[in-house]
């Protein structure tokens, strides 16, 4: 996507295949800020810290993390440490999981001096396939939003979206905001109401984005929402996940969950959209998927800008103040109006009939 | 309450009967500044820039509003176009209609001469039965607590809030807060998850409070009550109001709504604090209620201590930005399991048989 008259992607190959480069996405909105990882270190960093993050992204940086540990040491037993240790940065996103497992079986039976080049090879191919598959998504999200355009009668259709599932958070285009992306471009107006999501404030990453592209919006804090749609004055919802169960309960940013309860006493749809390396056959039920807890400085601190323009962090409460920090919470499949793949739009409950 | 080994309420009459002081709000839970208020001006200012917050403690504040304003001027229009001044002021909470609206029917009748007086000690008695109906109200609640004090069988209950119902937000003891100091002054052992409730934050006041009465509780975002209640966490919320409609819908803290929703989704029972000044017969039901739209730059700016510990504020957005910013949200009465008042435990829908 476009910043500042430059396209971008949110990661990329340098030119010696050598090193990734990623826009740092600590530092947005207040600066732009691009970070080479060169090392398996400086990726396995990147992923914990969040300058990279978002499901689909976790998984394609992960994979060029092994593809840099592989130029270092590729035996099996580098390759299976490698893999263990990028599996263990974050354990909500299951695209991380497979994108690991993915690669680990197409490199496992190659010889280990051409496990490199491949595993690099490898991580393209992902990459490529991610944006190929966001952009289908956005065709099937597309659909949804015309229908609620004909009721809108020329008026924006407004889309409540909560975090960031936008181009940062996968390599292009995104996931829930890949739609309104394709909509705007066509000319369908939207309006999006973005939740600021705390703590982490994800949300300002999708207003960045949505500036950046000339696309109207609102940002509210997490507690507006449910009001908005008491009001009726939201259409859809729209969301990522970071991970699809076999009954098809949905894991995604904390707050999620009290977005899908609201939109269902009050009768609006509620969307996910979804890669298909997002959906866990393997997990049964939202109760098994691991809930990541972060440091708890995530809530004590907010950054922002400081009357001079400069980089600020400052303390809500002393480093002592008790705080519990969960990343993420489960939305049953019951509050799931649909799934939005590259597929179509999928009941939730029946997605394995259909990935 | 105390504060630093000495007691204090929220608001206090200066010896000369020309003046309030109040604990600014705005300054907690950074400083603890007092704030002395001598004209109508600065009352009004004070309840519209929050130094003073809390449906309970604004129509007090308002009361004392009132008397410093006949102390210049005790004219019948002085008296009008002050009480329609300090009414407009905040929108949601009908405690200040209610306060200004009891003392407007009792000093009418008076001389003008006479009134200026009489305003002052009616606002003290106003500030009295405060204080001895949020002690009501704690006995009501702790029956409850001690329900759940059984099942939990020595464990401490575990009670989620939202906002700022404490001695703060009334004149001693608080709302909401009350049965949670008369619990815990009881050795009743609790455990209070408080939502941080962006954009202005008052759960940090809540911590504040907690904290100085060592009351043990956690600070969350107000994204994580959902999770919590998925996950047994939470045996109860608790929260205050600022208006109770006729039908028992409940007007509060924007934000309120979506615990509810939570609670009711998990079996969580969710109880409303609420003094007979908070419940209004005159509105139907939560649709009527008017809500307050606040300046954006509330949710723009955070305020906090920088690395020396000094005050400072970070603009989290430009100050361009689009920015909705509603103060509070309506609870429909089906989600309310009790208002919890002097009266005993009610029935939302039931509430005008009891008050």
């Amino acid at each position: 996507m476009n910043v500042n008259g430059t396209a971008y992607r949110s990661i990329w190959e340098q030119p010696d295949g050598r090193a990734i480069q990623v826009i740092d996405q600590t530092h947005l909105p207040r600066r732009f800020v691009v970070a080479t990882l060169s090392t398996l270190d400086a990726v396995a960093h990147a992923i914990i810290q969040m300058q990279v993050r978002g499901a689909p992204l976790i998984g394609i940086t992960a994979a060029y993390g092994l593809a840099l540990a592989l130029q270092v040491d590729a035996r099996d037993t580098a390759l299976q440490a490698a893999a263990t240790r990028l599996a263990a940065t974050r354990p909500t996103a299951v695209n991380l999981a497979w994108a690991l497992q993915r690669a680990t079986q197409a490199l496992t039976p190659l010889r280990p001096e051409a496990r490199a080049a491949a595993a690099w090879r490898l991580a393209g191919e992902l990459a490529a396939a991610d944006v190929a598959e966001n952009a289908a998504i956005a065709q099937t999200g597309l659909t949804l939003l015309e229908q609620h355009a004909k009721r809108r009668r020329g008026e924006p259709v407004r889309v409540l979206t909560h975090c960031n599932a936008g181009w940062l958070a996968a390599v292009d285009w995104g996931t829930a905001l890949a739609p309104i992306y394709l909509a705007h471009d066509q000319g369908l107006p939207v309006h999006v109401y973005v939740d600021e999501t705390r703590p982490r404030n994800q949300g300002l990453l999708t207003a960045w984005e949505l500036a950046a592209h000339g696309i109207p919006h609102t940002l509210i804090v997490d507690n507006a929402g449910g009001l908005l749609m008491q009001q009726g004055v939201i259409d859809l919802c729209v969301v990522g996940a970071d991970r699809v169960a076999a009954n098809g309960d949905v894991a995604n940013k904390i707050g999620t969950y009290l977005k899908a309860l609201a939109a269902h006493a009050n009768g609006v749809p509620f969307y996910v959209a979804v890669p298909d390396a997002t959906f866990d056959a393997a997990c049964p039920s939202g109760a098994a998927i691991p809930i990541e807890a972060r440091s708890g400085d995530e809530v004590r601190q907010v950054q922002g800008l400081d009357h001079a323009g400069d980089v600020a962090t400052v303390n809500l409460l002393p480093s002592t103040a008790a705080v519990s920090n969960p990343a993420f919470d489960i939305t049953p499949a019951a509050l799931v109006t649909g799934l939005v793949t590259q597929h179509g739009v999928l009941r939730p409950q029946h997605w394995q009939d259909h990935v």
